[in-house]
């Protein structure tokens, strides 16, 4: 059995006892049945999820993966190459937005390193993980080959079961890759069949032509490769990303270790798409953190059958937004384990 | 001039030039141009309403101001009045909903009896500002005579100045009151002229009977009272309560104060509906915290010209909206403050 097939094994249904027995503990609270509405939402989850009456999410983790995209030669983004290197430092300084959120949730961020194009050397916290110096041009050919693809899952798996050991209550998703929306809308456009401008935004905030050439290279990636939508693997391999895969193994491998998982924008969902593709109940695992303005995110989201929790209108990536639905995931635990019951208050219940 | 028109006489639009400073500071933080989306905005307004490139919001208070409702009679509410004490109670041990989300964000919570229908004794915590016993039954009559109302809104505008004084950052509205959808529903219903069935909704969770009592009971109180839809204090004083006066108070009163104020759900905005109609740039001070489920929510934020931040299906009250928007607000402030420009960390710019 191989580490993938080993790990969906793990994965099975929420008990739903516990989700029962969880409102029921929620509808003894001192406020009117449901009045908390998706905080309840999620407290039941992250109680069934965990197994435990009384969640910790005390420990929570953010990792950003970072990975470096051949397909940049076609002039699809707005930044150059060597901004996915520089914002590793950046993250590693404390100073980028992720940096920032993370801190204000009370969340540690942990930088990946699983294909950037760049050697690090003496980067303190960096955790390397380098499967490849970026993906081939996805426009010309395969951007990831079979192997790649299982190492950069692995990658994600193995920090899921790290992180089990350490007791971490609450892990979130994050990505850095210049020109990772271009991967990101063609795994959209293979799985849900649809046409490359359909799925196809601005990314960054790229001109007008430059959309046109995101476009062109999605339409000739996906002539190419022929990705088999049926096979969620042999579309990540052809049309994603090294950061992409590590993101959909960690996401599984959550999942297989009954960690609950923050899903971040639109990198983090195709990764959580691919992972979900592969397993009908990975759903009941994942926290959708917030719906982006970059088109096929509702799409995504519909499929893997997650509601985003927030619509801040947000595009930047890192984990960003994953960082803030985790003060709302947990706000719902908190009710659930601190709110004072009719009884304990001494206030009297709803009339019939 | 009265309070009322003194405090209203402070309120001014805010400097543009400071909402477009702050923006420029936002675009050279490492991150492509308005890709924080919302966060952004609220960093850009926290800036413009307090008057300081450095705002500090560590010290954050939401008032919870309760009082009772002589409507409850008409057997408009699903609990009994008691529960409007009791709930004060409770507050004061810190066991009810915003208590705990209050904690989270980082936020006080102090309560104010402006006119609950119990006489607190040895309460320690507790801010004594009682003006009535509860208003009148709004089904025969008027809610309040016009001093009541001027004292309620009263207490709101001092409670709001001493904020000023203590260096509180950021305001959040709050409010326990048993039946207290009934008036905020007949609010709407006077100001925007609409029918008592299309703005009343099922509050902490009536059953159809009430819910046809709690109708009748809002027509009757229009035919009776005859509110002033063009006067806002007419409305008030003939259909509101004294925790929604106390409520409008304090909005006018931090808008008078630059102290950005963060709106609760659906009673709290009666209370800034009231305000926002007596000055036309009071909406530059407010956030709204979420949308509520009542029926009529989204008609009173469109109206004051207000946003909803999060949309998790609540309908508690409390302040408990206020507490969780309160930490996306911060978030923005953050990312002003916290995050690396481009220079600093020596990543490059976008391409043009």
């Amino acid at each position: 059995m191989t580490l993938i097939e080993a790990t969906l094994a793990r994965i099975t249904p929420l008990d739903t006892t516990l989700l029962q027995q969880t409102q029921t503990r929620l509808d003894n609270k001192t406020k009117p049945p449901g009045s908390l509405g998706r905080l309840e939402e999620f407290a039941r989850k992250i109680v069934a999820i965990s197994g435990t009456p009384t969640p910790d999410l005390s420990k929570k983790v953010i990792f950003t993966f970072a990975g470096d995209h051949g397909v940049v030669e076609e002039g699809v983004s707005a930044f150059p190459k060597e901004v996915t290197p520089q914002m590793v430092f950046n993250f590693l300084q404390g100073g980028a937005g992720v940096n920032v959120l993370a801190r204000h949730a009370g969340a540690e961020v942990r930088i990946v390193d699983v294909g950037v194009d760049f050697d690090f050397e003496n980067c303190p916290g960096l955790i390397h993980k380098k499967v490849a110096r970026g993906t081939r041009n996805l426009a010309k050919g395969p951007a990831m080959t079979p192997t790649e693809t299982l190492q950069a899952l692995a990658v994600g798996i193995e920090l899921a079961d790290q992180c089990k050991a350490e007791g971490v209550g609450l892990v979130g998703t994050g990505d850095m890759g210049i020109g990772n929306t271009t991967p990101s809308s063609a795994i959209i456009a293979a799985i849900g069949g649809f046409l490359p401008e359909q799925v196809t935004h601005r990314g960054t905030g790229i001109n007008d032509q430059a959309l046109q050439l995101k476009i062109n290279a999605i339409r000739r990636g996906l002539e190419h490769n022929y990705p088999d939508a049926a096979d969620p693997l042999d579309v990540l391999a052809k049309v994603g990303g090294l950061e992409i895969a590590a993101i959909a193994g960690l996401v599984l491998g959550c999942a297989a270790n009954r960690i609950p998982v923050v899903i971040d924008g639109f990198i983090s969902t195709a990764g959580a798409l691919i992972a979900s593709e592969l397993h009908p109940d990975l759903h009941e695992y994942l926290f959708a953190a917030h719906e982006s303005v970059e088109v096929g995110h509702s799409f995504m989201l519909e499929r893997i059958g997650s509601s985003p929790i927030l619509d801040l209108e947000l595009r930047l990536g890192e984990g960003t937004g994953a960082a803030l639905a985790m003060h709302l995931i947990e706000a719902g635990v908190k009710i659930l384990l601190e709110m004072a019951t009719f009884e304990q208050a001494g206030v009297s219940e709803k009339q019939e």
